[in-house]
């Protein structure tokens, strides 16, 4: 079978192929292996170009994209009407980005009240409550304190709501999973602020809230409080946007997205969870037996194909390599999967890099496709053993109207002409 | 002395102290330990904001820094004067940043003739020379190809320039050695075409060629392009900006920035290097004996202070956390030594995260400022053993002309105001 060079073993049905296809090895490889990617070359170099011809650009103070790029923007949409521009979301274009890193500018939002334009002059952190000593923190000092660097997603436990109706909607990988982003997120830990305030035996939990015009606010347990979460001050590099929090949020690795709060002003100290209206008219999980969760703050073992994925177009049989993104609010991928017939048979893909825990992890896995129709698929295990779930086993599992934690399988179908479309397995 | 929790214990002279200073552990700390930083709050919460009186904005297709922060650019220069407006540099504010990851708009830029548009539909890659089957690639089946995702630092040879001078300038740290900036590359191991092209026993080297109105071209061992090349479609999530390269760049980590061959057109297999006008008339080495080295591939090992550095002002005394960054291009920092007084005593610093190799590592030690002179520098020690060298040593091996591989020992006199300069020890 033309078109891989390698180890060409499948390794599953409908053309998934070992990892080692196409990859450089002991192995005896031929030309043309991508055959519709190279052509025989004439001997001689092309021509000038007519971009060679003319002097190029003059340096300018930041780079742009390219012109001949589609705008790299988000999906957004108002979740109660017109009237409340700044209650909805933005989507990560995931099938426009590789790697695993997301550009500050499209890291997906949720906000409940829009985007405060906070002057950091005038902004403080309160730390009060079941301390020693109640402290307040300015901007400027909590610059001049230790900083941790860590790659982590953030997911709106509310990401992948449009999959939970009845009917496959037609939309992207982003439109659907995109409210999931990972970041270099940079800042002080806040076990350090807390030590600093010192934390009396009787504080078990605290509160944490924003300083935009909904005053989110969400209870954290303190155990988590001091093990990893960290008040951020710089996203990828540069200072937190606006739409991130500027100039402070609350980073949870793994939680719930709400909870990381943004425009962080206070944090209160308490010996149990306050039920604040953010944890209560929202973000419960309903059960289908009518019992409702509450508190469900570690996000699920979850992956998704991105590329290929609806918008990409497969030009041509042959070659083509399956990558995706899997994330666990647990903290580590073990495996992912893949599948190419629609679930009856799977193969384990590679990981790529020295994930990050916490961090998004790319997965990878040779498909040669024979040009007739077939269904991608991926399924994520992490090192706590969790598994992502069936769409039917995660339906069942809660009411009929639940929209959060919805971390099921996600299936691609490829039809004869290339296009890929949003399926339920 | 007040102003620290945690382990005080100096560990150097003017005001090093325990890396531990300041971290959680299981040492008693008290309230006020940053004492300009933190004021007893009342018991109350504040009133409510002006920003939370007021819905905030509407949600945005993209993202966009806070008002309140300076733009974030980058100084500009045309080296060779106004009529090329295309030939010179851009240098990264690394003063500006925090964390490893560089945004891709601020990354630095050095270009010979300008920024080509180049139409992704026009360009090709051609693989030719001493190979079985020379191949052509367009851009779009690029795509197709397996990608690899890595964390790599990209120096300009002549970074730090400005410091080879007899006196020392009054720039900031990114206007001195900004020439350097790190990035997730996303691209097609270059091992992966050479193969598929079949190379020649006779083949040791090739000749990578851009598509700029400069036709700049670099000779590169075979070897190097075999190990650990990639041809990089994509930096920090998205396509690869016109400036970094588009639509496609080669990235060599650890190797001199120029070789990293812009809008790559073309690699020639060949028995030898070709003795490329860049790599005779620029990117040679003259040393203090009349010699000249040619071929100098790999950087060297370096660390730079970026908190504080000039631009920042340390409006009072007391802790201060002293944070850097350090690369090497063989690979790996083992170490990096800090000294607040000008040298004579040193300090083993932090190194933070999980450093990715040939990736940039954030560096950090506290730092108890008294409020006097103080002279803050870093030294860095990689995993082969290379240590960063002092200014006078780096002088003395070379030509009074020389300005490429400048990796010296990089000084900043802190003031009785707190005010940051440029010295040379």
């Amino acid at each position: 079978f033309a078109g891989v060079s390698g180890d060409p073993t499948p390794v599953a049905g409908n053309g998934l192929l070992s990892r080692r296809a196409f990859l450089r090895g002991g192995v005896a490889v031929g030309a043309g292996a991508l055959a519709t990617a190279v052509h025989a070359a004439d001997a001689a170099p092309r021509a000038v170009q007519p971009w060679q011809q003319v002097p190029g650009a003059a340096l300018a103070p930041t780079g742009a994209p390219s012109p001949f790029e589609p705008a790299l923007e988000r999906k957004v949409a108002s979740l109660f009407g017109a009237s409340t521009p700044g209650n909805g979301v933005a989507w990560t274009p995931l099938e426009r980005l590789h790697g695993t890193i997301t550009p500050s500018a499209v890291h997906f939002e949720r906000h409940h009240h829009g985007v405060p334009d906070i002057d950091p002059a005038r902004h403080r952190l309160l730390i009060h409550g079941l301390v020693r000593h109640a402290l307040r923190f300015d901007v400027e000092h909590l610059l001049r304190y230790p900083m941790v660097h860590r790659q982590v997603f953030i997911e709106c436990s509310g990401n992948s709501f449009p999959n939970a109706g009845a009917t496959a909607p037609d939309l992207t990988c982003g439109q659907i999973h995109g409210l999931v982003s990972c970041s270099e997120w940079s800042g002080v830990p806040l076990a350090l602020l807390l030590d600093e305030a010192g934390i009396k035996p009787s504080a078990k939990w605290i509160v944490a809230e924003g300083a935009d015009a909904a005053t989110m606010a969400r209870s954290i347990p303190l155990s988590k409080a001091l093990d990893d979460a960290i008040v951020a001050l710089w996203q990828n590099g540069e200072r937190l946007r606006p739409s991130q929090g500027y100039p402070v949020r609350l980073v949870l690795p793994g939680w719930e997205g709400n909870m990381q709060i943004k425009w962080l002003q206070r944090i209160a100290v308490t010996d149990g969870p306050q039920h604040t209206r953010d944890e209560t008219s929202h973000y419960t999980d309903l059960l289908a037996d009518g019992r409702a969760l509450q508190f469900t703050f570690v996000m699920g073992v979850k992956s998704v194909i991105t590329h290929p994925s609806p918008g990409w177009l497969l030009t041509a049989p042959g070659y083509h390599d399956v990558s995706g993104l899997a994330w666990s609010g647990s903290g580590r991928i073990a495996r992912v999967e893949v599948t190419a017939d629609g679930g009856a048979t799977w193969a384990d893909a590679e990981l790529q890099g020295t994930a990050a825990p916490f961090g998004f992890v790319r997965f990878r896995l040779p498909w040669r496709w024979d040009g007739g129709p077939a269904v991608l698929a991926s399924r994520a295990t992490d090192t706590d053993g969790r598994v992502q779930p069936t769409r039917a086993d995660w339906i069942a599992r809660y009411a009929p109207n639940q929209r959060y934690h919805l971390n099921a399988v996600q299936a691609w179908r490829v039809d004869e002409f290339g296009e890929l479309r949003n399926v339920f397995l």
